[in-house]
């Protein structure tokens, strides 16, 4: 099958991560990262990004061997992007220790040439300035989709406002929605999007799921029930990995295709959170995730028919 | 159809409830009014509770109206239990300005000799030691289904480990179960429930939905998503009641039918915070309720076959 070439720019990191269950020092770790780690199951990544002359780019092999093109990853003088955090014992509250921009603080993203062409396009967590010059440079993407954060909906409003326009698919969590909309309810906050530009909202709940706002309709992600979550640590790109992955294997972009993105996200997301860093898309193979899936379907799944089960 | 008789046996109360969108003074309230208003959309419910003299029994005539048989509503001398609360605009927080117990603090549960053979028996939170008496006088429950709360958590462990092997399904909410368990993980938590007692828990998550974990088998139900929640008083109530509701018009308590009853709980749980009070189950009709399932089943259903579906 021949599959839609995404292009992902976000930040390529190394994390510090401690846990209730470990630690993990200097490992993959940035939006771009686990995004192509995810996505590269099923389609044809070209990530750009930056780091600085400390990175280990040997331990990007693996995803070079799936077919990731690194071409766009421009190697800089000085350090690259250092995050440091802790969760504590419930793994919902996070902590930043540390942050060092390192060379990701004069981020340009320069969009090669050959990957100019890209049919879907992620936009990872960056500067909304940035964002608006990825799409800049592509020719003519079928799909953008755009994540942000608090920082950027507070300091860059007016720039991510504007970028809206240019956005198929805004995926937030639940709290930045809140905070883009002024509106407590997600509902309302994504006909406040929608409005805004983007046909499809992406509400990104962790362990609650996910929630896909489409024009006019609306569909339920849940959370994958795990024994252990292990590290959160990246859920949310690798959410966005399985849902642009699976979707760059579609003929079209019809509402059945979004649905089942939707449970690959879910599902994607649920294998981030199981190891450190993104070790668990190591070995993971399309096919142990569309067994997951499978299981997704288990957990939700029922039948109702008006005739038959309207009591009363 | 013949339906199973369900008894229900908790709170009958006022409640004075102010919300971003308007305050209501001594309403109908309590876990055994809303678990009713819900459940007998579908079944014949049998209410056990107590009321003071103060108690306006004639706004329970629409129950009476739908076969809700109000034998075991004792009648004493003194105040009705009266709670006050008030919740700030984005609902998720509630604040209790008081509580009054009044002729509740002495509830004796005295079932009635009419009201023993219930098929379903649904325990509303009350005191452990109360449900354990309830069960004492029931003769041959099909199901039993009970809600707690933190305070007898804290307060009566022992007890209400005591009743959890008399327990078919535990309703609670998920602080309540990480709570009881001791786990922040809700999966193991319901594995330590069903390691004592109840073969089903059922999680209720507010706005995030519901989940039901069952021996070898797990189900979600999402919230519905509401443009308006404008009083969140009973909704875990009335899940309880449509979950239950539903089941009483079963002919076996089979998967296929508990799945449906949680959509049926969680739609239930939609109407309670769309109105004050009990007062949306007034002109709800089962109808309507199904078409509401029916929306359930559009936001979660999707198709997925591994040989067509599985990519990569």
């Amino acid at each position: 099958m021949s599959t839609m070439p995404i292009l992902v720019v976000g930040s390529v990191a190394l994390d510090s991560v401690e846990t209730p269950f470990g630690t993990a020092k200097a490992v993959l770790g940035g939006s771009a990262n686990f995004f192509a780690a995810a996505a590269s199951l099923f389609g044809r990544i070209r990530m750009v990004g930056v780091v600085g002359d400390d990175y280990p780019m040997d331990r990007l092999d693996f995803l070079v061997e799936r077919g990731v093109d690194l071409a766009g990853v421009e190697r800089k003088s000085g350090e690259s992007f250092f995050w440091e955090g802790r969760y504590d014992y419930d793994l919902n509250t996070r902590e930043t220790i540390s942050t060092r921009l390192g060379v990701f603080a004069d981020f340009q993203p320069h969009i090669p040439e050959a990957f100019r062409d890209a049919e879907l396009v992620f936009l990872g967590n960056i500067d909304p300035g940035l964002q608006h010059e990825v799409l800049d440079q592509v020719t003519s993407p079928r799909l953008v989709a755009c994540d942000t954060m608090n920082y950027w909906i507070e300091g860059r409003r007016e720039e991510l406002l504007r970028l809206l326009p240019r956005v198929d698919v805004l995926m937030v969590n639940d709290a930045e929605l809140r905070q883009l909309a002024g509106e407590p309810n997600l509902l309302h906050g994504a006909r406040w999007v929608q409005d805004r530009g983007p046909d499809y909202v992406v509400v990104k709940k962790g362990e609650h799921g996910a929630i896909l706002y489409a024009p006019d309709w609306i569909f339920f992600a849940p959370g994958y029930p795990l024994e252990e979550v292990f590290d959160p640590t990246g859920a949310g790109d690798s959410f966005a990995g399985g849902f642009m992955g699976y979707l760059s294997g579609s003929d079209e972009l019809s509402r059945e295709e979004l649905r089942r993105a939707m449970i690959y996200g879910s599902a994607a997301g649920s294998y981030a959170v199981e190891s450190f860093s993104v070790d668990r898309f190591r070995t993971l193979t399309p096919l142990e995730m569309a067994h997951r899936v499978e299981e997704f379907r288990e957990m939700t799944f029922f039948e109702h028919e008006l005739g038959v089960h309207a009591r009363g």
